[in-house]
């Protein structure tokens, strides 16, 4: 799977352009740098402002989502109800021999195909049977392996007896917690759903691959609630005419994979949720609009054992690259596990929803009524609290004497004290818990595969590499760059001037570069992404026209100011 | 100073409303809450979303500032260089009587002006001079302060021997530490400036203030790279009609708080560097356009005590609420002090700019040349390294025979082996670790003032509390709002078609609400801040006009769908 067919060089050659232009790097190479942090540089830190900004218009203009944030330390409470603590581990084996530790299933790549799938004892016995060796010494020595908390700890107070609290593994907890608040936004009409767009931790062991396997990320994450018995009335036909490349779980009968279209998946029961393929469409579409190539995009079902602890059904975007297939989105009806495990550890009953019956029901009970003129000289001031017990009972189940407690006291009620009768109520509807469907994303996997499905080698008459890094607008970095031909004549002044004149045009980035020949400031804006090169020349001094030039295809349109400003308007 | 004139009534009421309408409430509250820690709600999300973009444009768009980001997790060789470890502490005291622990300086408020700038040794002189009691058991028995690491502290790396870190408590670091990378984007011309937006964090002993002091926060700084030796042509005279309230250090002899222009206080030498008072001024344009109330703004001068490790000039911009007056943004030139102790410990030459010379310099030196004649027979394979580590050094100031030692061999270079001549070189320039001007936002604090000062209680006929959010538009979660006057007779599906046609004008958000009286939808929308409601009734049917409503004058007027279209697009 590894570099399946990618030229590896080429993806070298990528990343050092990406770091020497200030893309991505390791972060803290002053300081030798740490396994698994990544920096955003000068360009860098744009391009994520970008797409994380087209990520969130694309949900939020749906009109039923809303953005939260909370915070990223989490105590301890919470993430036990939520069944991160004893869950969300992975193994790791120690060679006995060397002591070095290494994550099971990395040591089993190759030889197992979803070594991720497996528990501990299953683990042991794959490493036993491949006689897989230490990477470090060779030997094939292996202690039993041991599950590993790959959160990071921490501890809420200065001072001692501070509260245990680990840096959060997701943002979704965010949202459910939130929950109440967001229900009572919606005024309770579901379906809604909420985003969270932050920084996410794992302390991996062994932390490689570059931007795809971090210990602190970019996430960005969408709890959507819903009814589970209300009718989904999606509009999958919308997309009828896009194929999608699926790969269902060879469980479910149908293992090969098949290109087809989301709807047909949902009727097939192949998707087995239409609010999961709805997403997955919606997903893909986000996709192909921040530049990810289409043809490298597949949806993988998670296997039954494959699934974390809250899934019913779960798939995983992946995208092709230099790393092979990477698992970039993953979209899971979480059920209602999430909000049931916060009431049942918190007690609240503000995680719930109303659903209106479609017809009101008249309900026939039969109760225990207390009669006054008996209970009330007979229990004096504890009456009351007699009376609101009874009027509990269901008037069916009672025998007597009935023997009642109340708060640590004992009371005895014979049948003359109350009445059983029959009343009608009348229900109009009922409190349940909703389900919950997350699409989470990776953000800083889907940029590095932006970026590498962005860059092309193009041969030019000399023979020299020419790099161009095809962003789509609205996501690169710099949208235009202003050259005068010359540094003299008045040139930069003009340049100047233009550049002030766009930069009213709200949120554009224009900048300025004078320094070497213009050719080869037009292989720097290509190199970076930059989609427009404007160049002030001498025919600019004597007619006021520029030269636009556009970066994919290289034409060179000579405009004049106002054309120039009307175009970047429409930018 | 704590509520100051306020009324503390009417921040309780605001406090309530912005929880109760998803604006802000203390985070983990189904799990009892964590005090520090807060959480923004499908309204307070959107708002910070706003508020921070417009931070971001108001920096970017000045053209020489980029955006980066780099990791929360920061290990602790970085945190030592940059003087965290052992400087950012606060000392705490314990109550020898009941153990409770309190910071020391917190104990002291209201009986000391200024205990932020005191040592251990002054702070527990107070703590006896006022017989203070401890908040808890009301003793007065104190162990000695000791100061507190208020870093939050993990570990990088799952298994055993893993490196010690901490989540940051600045954002800054990560800016000085891809200096190498921002400088090369720059191509090394000065002055330019990143800024980084993202959490930070503080482990206070004892969080009070709601959204004043927190554990976890966000943070926007800018980090702006100067030659301290060239010239700051900042043009404040642009802001000659502002008069802002600055209140100098005492030290400096203008104690008492005057009102000026900030051209005229730099001037004076009030304001110490120009590129302070230029960020001053700038800042206090964005907090205007934020919606912070300008008269209740005020910039302080640190005390030279009470300055941090590494600042030569700090000002803080205050802002007056119900806490008194808070401190929302800090503006500090932190001279050269964080690149060099970067470089002192990494070693590293990336860390400096290129100063060129104004005329290049010719200078004479005298060195010390090896004759090869000589000098190769003699050493063989040596010569080479001799001749380099001879060449380097000031022939004035040789005495022969002289002793060299390279790689633990000694050598010894005897008159005639060299000669020692004049030589001339031309000097273009120079390089030298820049300065660094930082403005650094509490976003938070910010925010919360800003929420304050658009509240405003209005009294109606019915003498009723009637509440106005007067957010500025561009900031407010919700632009717009719809209302059908009645859900029948055809206005829901207009009303809904009005909202399809706006959504299509970029990060407009508009919505849809129905329920209850056109009145109770009016107060409703103005209570969250929807700076217009257009609503859809028995006119529209007929004409296709709606009214659009503004917000704080609550003047409607009517408006075709095509003007109507208009009005939003240019919003």
């Amino acid at each position: 799977m590894k570099l399946m067919g990618a030229d590896e060089h080429k993806s070298r050659r990528l990343m050092s352009l990406l770091k020497k232009r200030g893309y991505i790097q390791p972060a803290f190479e002053l300081y030798g740098g740490v396994a698994g942090l990544y920096d955003y540089g000068p360009l860098g830190g744009r391009l994520r402002r970008n797409v994380i900004r087209k990520w969130l218009n694309h949900w939020i203009k749906l009109g039923n989502i809303v953005e939260i944030d909370s915070p990223t330390i989490t105590p301890e409470a919470v993430l036990k109800a939520s069944g991160h603590i004893g869950a969300f581990n992975d193994y790791a084996s120690e060679c006995k021999s060397c002591n070095s530790i290494f994550r099971t299933d990395h040591l089993l790549e190759g030889f197992h195909n979803n070594p991720d799938s497996l528990d501990n004892t299953a683990l042991d016995k794959e490493l036993l049977n491949h006689d897989i060796q230490c990477p470090s010494c060779n030997k094939t020595d292996w202690a039993p392996s041991e599950p590993l908390n790959l959160m990071f700890s921490t501890t809420i107070g200065a001072s001692k007896g501070g509260r245990r609290a680990f840096m959060r593994p997701e943002t979704a907890q965010g949202m459910f917690l939130q929950y109440p608040s967001i229900y009572r936004h919606f005024r309770g009409k579901l379906p809604f759903g909420a985003v969270q767009i932050g920084k996410g931790y794992r302390n991996e062991i062994s932390p490689r691959q570059g931007m795809i396997r971090l210990r602190e990320f970019n996430m960005a994450e969408l709890e959507y609630f819903i009814d589970p018995e209300s009718n989904k009335n999606y509009n999958l036909q919308l997309w009828d005419e896009v194929l999608v490349n699926l790969i269902p779980d060879p469980m479910g009968g149908d293992s090969k994979e098949l290109s087809s279209t989301i709807n047909e998946a949902v009727e097939k029961g192949i998707i087995r949720d239409k609010t999961v393929g709805w997403f997955m469409i919606k997903t893909y579409e986000l996709m192909s609009e921040l530049g990810i190539n289409t043809e490298l995009i597949r949806f993988r079902q998670h296997e039954i054992d494959e699934m974390a602890h809250y899934a019913t059904d779960c798939w995983d975007l992946e995208i092709f690259g230099c790393y092979g297939w990477i698992e970039c989105v993953g979209i899971a009806n979480r059920g209602c596990y999430d909000l049931k495990a916060h009431q049942k550890v918190t007690k609240s009953n503000e995680l719930k929803a109303w659903r209106d019956f479609e017809k009101e029901l008249e309900i026939e009970k039969v109760v225990c009524s207390p009669i006054q003129s008996i209970v009330g000289p007979q229990f004096k001031d504890k009456s009351k609290m007699i009376t609101a017990h009874l009027e509990e009972l269901n008037g069916l189940e009672i025998e007597f004497p009935l023997t009642i407690n109340i708060n640590r006291e004992q009371f005895i009620i014979e049948e003359h004290m109350v009445e059983i009768k029959k009343i009608k109520s009348i229900e109009r509807g009922e409190w349940f818990t909703p389900h919950v469907v997350e699409p989470a994303f990776g953000i800083d996997r889907i940029i590095w595969h932006i970026l590498e499905h962005s860059y092309q080698e193009v041969s030019k008459e000399n023979d020299e590499k020419y790099t161009i890094l095809s962003l789509k607008n609205n996501i690169c970095p710099i949208d235009f760059s202003v050259y005068p031909l010359y540094e003299k004549d008045g040139m930069p002044e003009i340049a100047h001037e233009i550049i002030d004149k766009i930069r009213e045009v709200n949120e554009i980035n224009i900048n300025y570069d004078g320094s070497k020949s213009i050719g080869r400031r037009y292989a720097r804006g290509d190199e970076i992404g930059t989609p427009y090169a404007i160049t002030v020349d001498h025919q600019t001094l004597e007619d006021k026209t520029v030269t636009l030039r556009e970066r994919d295809t290289q034409n060179q349109t000579r405009l004049s100011l106002e054309e120039l400003v009307q175009f970047v308007s429409k930018y």
